[in-house]
């Protein structure tokens, strides 16, 4: 059914929930897995006026070492592990044709916390992609 | 994985697709399939207008005609069909409430036709549901 899955993961710790159920998806239907995360550039100025370095660059090393471990418990190879800077929707529906997704699995908070942002990717990525999207709700915290 | 899902259907022809990715998924999981199709209310005077007596009424027996087909199609019992009149977002949510829903399914059309319609109400599941939300892309027409 499905071949190519695109998990585009926050690398955020609360993702354990998620991480179970793409295993499980990938479990059913075979699939290859690929993994995206998107660090989103910061404007110049906030970094600068705080007389912070390369705080980019920290972002993608981190981003980098939490992908790692997720790929490790995922079984996906070095190639199949992306790491892009640029607007979140852009950069996850890009990588979504370039490795050739039919579906893309991604978190959705409820109304607390992060919803905002994680609503509105999940919502970019619903309306911009080619192909299915498992929209996974996460449990909300305490 | 999943054990109740929810199809929600727009009854119309172009859900063929569809309805094997809902086949599938139910394959897979072994889950409990149920179905809604929502009928908006049409304002009164649209149709007191044109002197159509109990337009509502006709699009009920239609939708539940269509729905009986893909019932008998998908195996799905009588009591697991559901027909409702109101706004579709809120109607889709109440019945995944009542079903216990861990899945609803359903389908979002590109940027042709009916996109709007369909986007925004994939849109609106998706934002106001408690469980996961799977929409199915659906191929463009000619």
């Amino acid at each position: 059914m499905y071949k190519n899955i695109l998990f585009a993961t926050d690398l955020t710790e609360d993702t354990e929930y998620l991480i179970e159920k793409v295993r499980t998806i990938r479990g059913f239907t075979g699939a290859k897995l690929s993994l995206v995360h998107v660090v989103e550039p910061l404007p110049g100025y906030s970094y600068a006026y705080l007389g912070i370095e390369d705080i980019e660059g920290q972002l993608i090393d981190e981003a980098r070492q939490s992908m790692s471990k997720l790929a490790e418990t995922l079984a996906v190879n070095k190639e199949d592990q992306h790491i892009e800077v640029g607007p979140t929707k852009t950069k996850i529906l890009k990588i979504a044709d370039d490795v050739g997704a039919d579906l893309i699995v991604c978190g959705s908070h409820g109304r607390h916390g992060l919803s905002l942002l994680l609503g509105s990717t999940a919502n970019a990525i619903l309306h911009g992609s080619k192909c299915d999207v498992l929209t996974v709700r996460l449990p909300e915290e305490e």
